[in-house]
């Protein structure tokens, strides 16, 4: 064989792996939509897709993996975008376009994600499985966070806290769009959900959004013991004005 | 038997019930810290406790369930006690008043609680059950928010991300503690904390803390386009003087 016609096959192989995946992937939804998660084998996977076992555990270290096909590259993906992120942008915001990064997988696939969503209800196995991949996407936003509050005396204690916070505030748009079966736009609800939880935590909008105007200033003259978040509802508004 | 008898049958079984459900559990520790979790099996812990199978299945549902042996009994006073909060109250410290009921589980025994907390490390399905269990945490406190913030439009998203919050704060001061082998205060740090969780969140102490002298005015001032954060640090030391 020249090289000419290995690189040849090497490529054919190459591209035919996503195929195969993909078809992996939809043979057993297809059987856990049919039958369930629990009543289905990897056996029935295999001969529903028309490969061998070895191929299926070749993509997929197990049943469990199959459902979430996509983590593994969307941690991935998550984690290098951290890694070249700009040293003097916000980190709040930084973990926030993090987590769309991963949202884009449950967006580009409506009805996939819903299904996936109803059968992680159903399977208490796979809601384990959920929360340990969410625990993972959360402790890699938290080491983005601990490196850039490195200089804090509680940086290691804001890091988890925001990283939590962010988390959940994606998970609770999302959950809520799964929940609707797909309706609307999901994009748009976890910015407005993001949006919230940067309010909190982050430095705002820099000056990229908002211009400075530096010989601006503004006043709040609030009673002694007045509740915080009245005053930061008063500062906002009047900064956002 | 007579029903004096029987009575008291019934008493010596019901006070027997928590010294078996400590000796399994003395058991299992034992056994896992001599040859690891995976090598134990329930016959090897019933066997070292003197009791029968029937006797571990009837405490705990599974082996993994023996390695938290509190979790239920936590969660259950967590949820007790957000039951009878009183619906005056700051929603915020009543969520961290939660946590701090499920911290004297931990607190009032150093050696258990680090020595489970290396076993969840080495294990990963201990970790996964770990997981789930706190998660069932924070979905008690979130439900609780979620009915205090009913009102407010953006109610349930604030409950899940302060529930979030509370819980990585929690969870960041507790694992310290457990890190460093159980050194030092875990209440004090666990409290230190929930106080930045409180502090981010809260309405801040309410008057019973901090008395409100009414004629006292607080003025501050900021160029527009500050930092939220910083607004909220100068505010909060003008406040606190």
């Amino acid at each position: 064989m020249s090289d000419l016609q290995k690189r040849g096959r090497g490529q054919a192989a190459a591209a035919e792996r996503p195929a195969m995946r993909e078809a992996l992937v939809a043979a057993a939804f297809r059987l856990f939509g049919e039958r369930g998660f629990e009543q289905t084998t990897v056996d029935d996977i295999v001969t529903l897709a028309g490969v061998g076992r070895r191929s299926f555990f070749r993509h997929f270290p197990s049943k469990e993996d199959v459902v979430f096909p996509d983590h593994e590259g969307g941690l991935a993906a998550m984690t290098a975008y951290l890694a070249d992120a700009d040293d003097a942008g916000d980190p709040v915001e930084q973990v926030c376009d993090a987590t769309r990064l991963v949202l884009r997988t449950y967006a580009a696939n409506p009805a996939f994600s819903v299904q996936r969503y109803r059968l992680t209800r159903q399977v208490p196995g796979l809601r384990a499985y959920e929360l340990s991949v969410v625990w993972r996407y959360e402790r890699a936003l938290a080491d983005h966070l601990r490196a850039r509050f490195a200089v804090r005396s509680d940086g290691a204690l804001r890091a988890d806290v925001i990283a939590a916070a962010v988390v959940a505030a994606h998970n609770h748009a999302l959950r809520t769009w799964l929940r609707s079966g797909g309706e609307g736009d999901v994009e748009e609800a976890v910015d407005s959900a993001l949006g919230y939880a940067a309010k909190t935590f982050g430095d705002g909008p820099g000056p990229a959004q908002a211009p400075v105007r530096e010989e601006e200033v503004v006043v709040v003259v609030a009673r002694r013991g007045t509740p915080m978040w009245r005053v930061v509802q008063g500062v906002e508004s009047a900064l956002e004005a």
